[in-house]
């Protein structure tokens, strides 16, 4: 059994990894920490896990997580780095949630995240955790950076088509919408039900932070640079990300048939059949994107729609994913749910 | 493997039998049945268990069904009836999610549902699938009578006072919300969105088809006569439902003590410790009842507290136990799910 | 004009007050308050009220409030108690939407409130501002203290029974379900998106405020002594009270009729015809109260079903109401509104 | 008084229409048809109208309108175009919601729709009646063709940069987000809340009727030919469009004062301050557009958010604004409500 510790256990990234990992055959979580909630019982703040954990807060200290073999971090950014050296000194793996090491220029990240890195050696080694782009860096990794949510349903969606070159990379459109656990277990106004519900709205639309780790991801399989316009949305409900990418196209091809390809092996991208569109609420719950390939009047412009379970294949079912490949177990253990529909 | 096959596949009790059967390690779904979708492949309508299975929509007719060990009735109400004699003559098990076989009084059932029964001379034998309360017959049963899901919410939490007699019986009140996904998979200017969204309603104050149904399973285990004012109402949520309970006490007992004593063997029935209240999303997705036991200002009265998502434990899920506990599977198997919060 | 001060403006019912204030024909809007967003224009933080309001916010001081005729407090309890002595003494009239001078017994008070009475000798003077009950003495008030939301919806079901003596006054069940906006505009965890939508919880049931608020009010229109549970629920929509009230029927009459001769002058209370039932999305953004009269299978329990829009008849709108009257206007005026359908 | 019909109200635009009109001081609803429910008297279908309109529905028969000084046309596609001609040779005023007289070019019209038209002849006369384009025109006409939902919310981000000619006309993208309001009061599995509450998805990418009707319209204010990529969205909520509209700048220009300017005399369209962000909750239920600029990183794209309430601006609400210009009577009368927040 792997043991597991999750430093930040009471966010939403927090309780979902328990509700995966719980029933993960080859897990066992040893330890949840909170600062805020310190001494109390994990399924007493979380009634759904009652009967399935009888594990209790304890402090995010070093000592705590000692016994572990693994320990994700589901903590606000910032965190993780700060406790990377000494957990990795021990011998013990790290999944980060957190953005601390998603990108490789620390000038960069340090501009976005308006801190200083507390551990810039180790953004080198770290291994960005996108399995179907790092599937090999992964299981070799001692550190791995989790993507983020938006980052997740982008570069799954444009990924086939920058690897081929078939599109104009320098004028990336990505319209992408997401549901209000994005924001997190925070108590904001913004997040409320009466602010939230029955509304839609976009935001930062002058710069999310996700649009660096976004271009720094598209790069990589890009022949050529890659400008993005990235505008985020929060639509109202509470899971689901739903990605609207829209490119030009540079040479004429089988669109469809180049995304089956790209992802016959990849057991959690779905590409649908020509002609449908995705739904986010068919992969809620669930670690799986599903994509829709178009090509409105069989004009220039390709129109993907990607959607994910942000929670799920944006966050903590990737972790999973990951920690499954970095302990080589079978990629889809603890995850082969599906989605909760209706 | 057991074969299972699903008669009205197309419904949400439907594609929510399917949703926990396709990961059952002991089940192999060989036939579901569609009317109107018949020739279409089931995941192509419900892309959520698209590589999970293969099955084609096929005709509702025993020729199609004759090789299964159990089928699973999701229709509506006056199919099970009709078919129910054949299958039980070749050997074929039935767990029927309609409520064709729940009330024991012919009558009274055609009176409340409107159409003469098809096959009154198997009502008797019919066993009422509600596990916490006949778990014995279950085992032995041919043909499996699965509780309403207002039924099962609502004597879940009156069972505990009325087998030990302590309430009067005679005066008791169910006020009950439940999400519009209990309304089914139909076309209704009632169910839009637009209708049920931001808004809350009661309905059929003047008698609903679950009254007559409450009141027997009420009867049959408290040593008076029974008499219910059931007010069901719908509340915009699309799976959950929330029964809130009221009766008068006649002695003082611990109320606490009693309801954690009664559950105490029951994995799928937790009663919160005292003071909580009950959630329905930390049942959402999972087949678990969890119930709150009130007594405001220490008074006559008792207020109970209880939640079901109402396609698991108040129809599929709870299909799904009694499948186990009529193949003498362990009754978890296939069921051990985590609520999906938030 | 009338000249009119907001204190508390940046709250639900802040707001709601300026939505309907800003339309009405002999309001001029001079003074809104708030200690954390003074400087601000009102229409920068509500863009719904761009080019309706050019106010500033402002500190919540007396001299601020010094040239206004009335003044609505749409504060947190504890506030208007602490001003009121002084806007009186100028002869300003004071609308009271929090709860500060309800209850009349102010050892109750305080024990529900949990803080000291900072003006008691007002209490006695305060009219509580339901006007279907009260309003010869508004009219002639320079305090009224609005009812709660919960009490506006319980109080106006139950009067015409209380009133005539028809039941029993002793065994009297609120059962009542409100949107997430009475929760108010306060960052606070429970009333995230994530955590109250698509799931539906009781709350409180040990003891709420609106108890002592409810009690009281039933008791002075009784001739006997008045029982009540109530019993609180947050159901996932923004807007809307549903009262579901049950009570003993002493006596055989006719209850449609009862309710509708009661309020067959109150042009904001609308007796539904028999056998309908009440939908918050009727109401929403209305000042009426709707209310549908049931007797189940004509038994001994009388089912009353009573929705209001909490925001608007079970605050600012009621608020309005109550100005009306106090300043000799038409008790419609800037009310005139249809319901937000759908 | 006006003397107006309404045909086909029973949809969500004509119960739209009845909520503004009822409350318009110069407006006398006189009929109201509908095949479905004639005899009913339309507050017994919409309680929310109880007490303010008493008209009983009729068949939409000619005759039925004789009387009417204008008719509103909210119903299918394809009705008015057989009416039309009759009442026009009444001398009836026609204010048509549906698609009927949008297109000019009939065959592209009956591609789209699927039909053929039934009064080609009078397609030339009719007014689009967008009145921010057309306002003079609008004035003058006796059939007046109201704007799409989506082509309001489009029509009116993109026209201030064509008209100046500052961005790429051949390659708009307008990506638009709708409430399920959108889809009609019509009983569609689709458009339950099970299937589309806590769920986004794009549908018809491969072309939507509103598409030619948005081309036809831009081009008319564009020196160029213009070119649309359209992607429709369905959010769960029930009221507003969101577009968020994408193109590529030719020229460096002062966006915000371009916006300012255009819309400096139009009461229904607000500019929103630089920076900020358009929410639809700041327009329910009111007949207002708001739009946000934004230039991402200040480079080639420019980001347009354009906000509408589907059923106000985007359809009844601004029939209404027509019908005010084509009687002559303030712009803004029976339109001067504030939006429901929240």
């Amino acid at each position: 059994m792997i043991r597991v510790g999750i430093v930040g256990g009471t966010g939403y990234t927090g309780v979902e990894l328990l509700r995966i990992l719980v029933l993960h055959p080859e897990v066992d979580v040893t330890e949840v920490t909170s600062r805020t909630d310190v001494g109390m019982r994990v399924d007493d703040l979380y009634p759904s896990l009652r009967g399935l954990c009888d594990v209790v807060f304890s402090l995010p200290e070093i000592e705590n997580l000692a016994a572990c073999d693994v320990v994700f971090f589901a903590t606000p950014n910032g965190t993780a780095m700060n406790m990377a050296p000494d957990l990795l000194a021990r011998g013990i793996k790290i999944i980060d949630l957190s953005a601390d090491f998603r990108i490789k220029d620390v000038r960069e990240w340090e501009k976005w995240y308006g801190m200083q890195h507390a551990s810039p050696e180790l953004i080198a080694e770290a291994v960005y955790g996108l399995p179907e782009m790092n599937r090999g860096s992964i299981k070799q990794a001692r550190l791995v950076a989790c993507p983020g949510c938006y980052p997740t349903a982008v570069q799954l969606g444009f990924l086939p088509l920058l690897e081929q070159g078939v599109i104009d990379g320098e004028n990336l459109i990505a319209d992408v919408k997401s549901g209000v656990s994005g924001a997190g277990r925070k108590a904001e106004i913004s997040s409320l039900m009466s602010e939230a519900g029955e509304s839609f709205k976009a935001y930062a639309v002058a710069g999310h932070r996700h649009l660096p780790e976004i271009k720094q991801g598209l790069s990589l399989v890009s022949a050529q640079s890659v400008g993005l316009t990235f505008v985020p949305h929060l639509t109202p409900m509470i899971r689901g990300i739903h990605a609207t990418l829209y490119a030009r196209l540079q040479q004429r091809i089988d669109l469809q048939q180049l995304f089956e390809r790209r992802y016959q092996d990849e057991v959690f991208v779905d590409v649908l059949p020509a002609g449908k569109h995705a739904d986010t609420r068919n992969v809620r719950g669930s670690n799986r994107c599903q994509i829709a390939v178009h090509q409105p009047q069989a004009g220039d412009t390709v129109v993907i729609l990607s959607v994910i379970d942000n929670l799920v294949k944006g966050a903590s079912g990737q972790a999973v994913q990951n920690m499954n490949l970095l302990f080589d177990l079978p990629e889809t253990q603890g995850l082969q749910t599906v989605a909760l529909y209706p």
